[in-house]
């Protein structure tokens, strides 16, 4: 959350927008940082943004526009003349342009590729080839970029004339006469060595810190997470060296990931979109939800299946109504915390396919623990307050018999949850699903039905019914 | 999850150490990243560790044991003599050691504070100073620091001077007389400009990308995330540079709250620690998921009892059992997927303090919409299938009647779950609590209660029982 000093500038911007003073809004637009731009877009009216645009011009937008929803995207862009787009495309780095790209409609699509320059266009079209959620996908190609073979001093000259068009200079790449990647270097290497110092001498060498550009974009993200690294080199299958993922892209693909994790197991589908919530339409948030809530609503009509066919228990002990939410409930509790808990172990990378029943193991003794927790205290609740209440019992029942079976019921439904609840995910995995679809609603809809049958059946046994 | 290749050189030296070869254990972790170091050392069994730790030499440790879950730190310290627990110390960053030292018991605190040279314990005790989740506590303090007044020529030689305890030069920042933060600069701006520069001319304006060091740690990691940071400065009140927190700790909190968010969402109580799923205990498990599992138990008697309340119209009409866990279920998840939706948005900073009523009105809609679509499927099924399978109705009652009960039923319970789990977490937050305290079992619980109470209601209402 911005802190109250980065609100000002921005209220201020949209004060002299208000105000329709055009060079006061070309002067603080100049300022500002393009993500506080972006949030100020987002605070006006539709109406005013053709001229907001209009009065920033292309330069100033391009930045900003790359930070906005994807909703927006093609509408912001429309305001531009072809002329201005070819300036705006030209301001992008490769990777935002190809984002935009890979936004914008088929027919946008082919219609801006026709407006960059031939060399833009060639590279953009060959960074198009990668999927969106890969390393290929997500990277730059404008990087610092040396050779081996060099001193020193022609590497330094080399970085100069390409400066401009380079992204980051934080690291650079040293390759080999081929291209192919084999160290990295920091720009303070080359300032404090003598011009004359061989490049090969001070790079350090590049080990297991690269990625395919095939990778899906997580992986690529991990490892900057793991090896703290602000570049990840992107390669071919020879070893070329085709561009980095940035630390900030990283940075996104995690939040997103984790966003999207965090969705499948509450129970809600579908991509998940770069909309913020406050932008996503009633009808979509409509579509992503009501799938699932469709399909377990079904599944828990044999939740109510298993009941129908047991009322009869139910009318001849009262009492056994006051616990059956209970017992359900708390497999669904417990199951849907196992799942999750596993669910983003794997997320972490911390739970390898040879750990699947080690993790099984350690989940079904923390439910029976925790279903003998459960079951111990509703007995205790059973035997010392109902009685205040006088509640009829059949003859032949006691207070100490339905405590008894509460307590069983409950230890053996929250241990087969937890169970349950972790080996789901764990299958999911091992057939090649992502394991976040099996979702704590999911889960609870179905131990639900298994709590049903052993609470009945449970009950049929010892109070023999 | 590394790649194939990743797990290669950890394999190797797992070997090594088997084959208790020390000269080939210590030239490969010279070779290795700190990070895969302590993968591998993680992967060792506990009598190797102490041998492990000494055939490498505390200057390689350093790094390593910063990467290592809390539970292992203590234990691999106590490997080293004093005088190599200093070098080790002596190798940390100023920010891992005060990690480090956190993380121990006291007693050790001191006792490591006592062998750290006079500086680097004064520096240590300052920023020990700050709490750990706050941007102090994450900070570094070694950054590349110029004068305003300094020219490029003075600047590089400062940097020069400072190089060997700098963490990183890609962002160099610029303070006035006073120390107060005025710029920043990349180590380009340096190189390619004339000697006779004044560093005021070249440095770029810091606005509003800064941070307090009191701040909380979230705040700082998402400060980095909107605007791109490499290093985003830290300072005192009065505008003092303090430190920088770099990306790489970004990264790392942002994982962190992120997987707290899931777990609260999922009803695990305790704070998040560093440890991973396997690493932690089963007693911890226990705890933290224990909590939540028993007071939501408590709520659920509460459903029972109004099922319990009601039981007569359960025995008058049987068929009402076919659909009672449904009606219940259904509000559950859809106050859980709107609770998960909203406390995911709020972390991301998308919804403001005076968007509430935006979101419930939103949330009030969705849910109504996704009522009726399940009430409209549970009626259609009502009328459709149910007929071939013949249930005994009481005289009066028809499908129809029963049909109507189940779709207004299951519309209200819908509709009031949704609004209800949007509004918990936003209700939450007015009160400054943390809105993922709101977790979805808890609101499934609290929405049971009132879908037995809204269904048995409808029931008597409609059909007249």
């Amino acid at each position: 959350m911005p802190d109250d000093e980065a609100t000002l500038p921005i209220d201020e911007l949209l004060r002299a927008v208000e105000a329709e003073d055009q060079s006061a809004v070309r002067a603080m637009a100049e300022e500002m940082h393009y993500a506080d731009l972006a949030q100020a877009f987002q605070e006006l009216e539709e109406e005013q943004h053709g001229l907001f645009l209009k009065t920033i011009g292309p330069a100033l937008a391009a930045d900003m526009i790359v930070e906005l929803p994807d909703s927006l995207i093609e509408e912001a862009l429309g305001a531009f003349s072809p002329s201005e787009l070819k300036v705006l495309f030209h301001e992008l780095s490769d990777d935002d342009r190809v984002d935009i790209l890979q936004d914008v409609g088929d027919e946008a699509r082919l219609r801006f590729l026709g407006l960059l320059g031939p060399e833009d266009e060639e590279l953009t079209r060959s960074l198009l080839k990668y999927d969106h959620d890969t390393a290929g996908g997500r990277m730059t190609t404008r990087i610092g970029r040396v050779f081996a073979s060099q001193t020193v001093k022609q590497a330094i000259e080399m970085l100069r004339r390409s400066q401009e068009s380079t992204e980051t200079l934080s690291r650079i790449f040293v390759v080999d006469e081929k291209g192919r990647l084999i160290g990295k270097l920091r720009f303070r290497d080359l300032a404090f060595n003598t011009w004359d110092t061989p490049v090969r001498d001070i790079m350090r060498e590049i080990g297991t810190e690269r990625v395919l550009a095939t990778a899906d974009q997580e992986e690529a993200a991990n490892m900057l997470l793991k090896y703290d690294l602000i570049a990840l080199p992107v390669v071919d299958e020879f070893g070329h060296l085709l561009g980095i993922v940035t630390h900030d892209d990283a940075m996104e693909i995690l939040q997103e990931e984790s966003t999207e994790d965090i969705e499948k197991i509450a129970g809600i589908g579908g991509e998940q979109s770069e909309e913020t919530y406050l932008n996503t339409t009633i009808l979509t948030q409509f579509r992503r939800r009501a799938g699932w809530l469709t399909g377990l609503a079904f599944v828990s009509i044999l939740s109510g299946y298993v009941m129908m066919r047991f009322g009869s228990v139910l009318s001849q002990v009262f009492l056994l109504s006051l616990f059956l939410p209970m017992v359900v409930a708390a497999g669904g509790n417990t199951g849907g915390q196992a799942s999750t808990m596993v669910i983003r172990a794997m997320s972490l990378g911390e739970i390898d396919e040879d750990c699947t029943w080690q993790v099984a193991w350690k989940e079904l003794r923390t439910g029976f623990f925790l279903g003998a927790l459960l079951g111990t205290c509703m007995a205790a609740f059973t035997l010392v307050l109902l009685p205040f209440f006088h509640f009829a019992l059949p003859p032949g029942l006691t207070l100490g018999k339905v405590a008894f079976t509460v307590a069983v019921a409950l230890t053996t439904q929250v241990t087969s949850a937890t169970f349950l609840g972790s080996l789901l995910p764990l299958g999911a995995r091992a057939a090649k699903l992502d394991p976040a679809v099996v979702s704590a609603p999911a889960i609870a809809a179905i131990v639900d039905v298994s709590g049903m049958v052993i609470y009945f059946s449970v009950a049929r046994a010892i109070l023999g019914l």
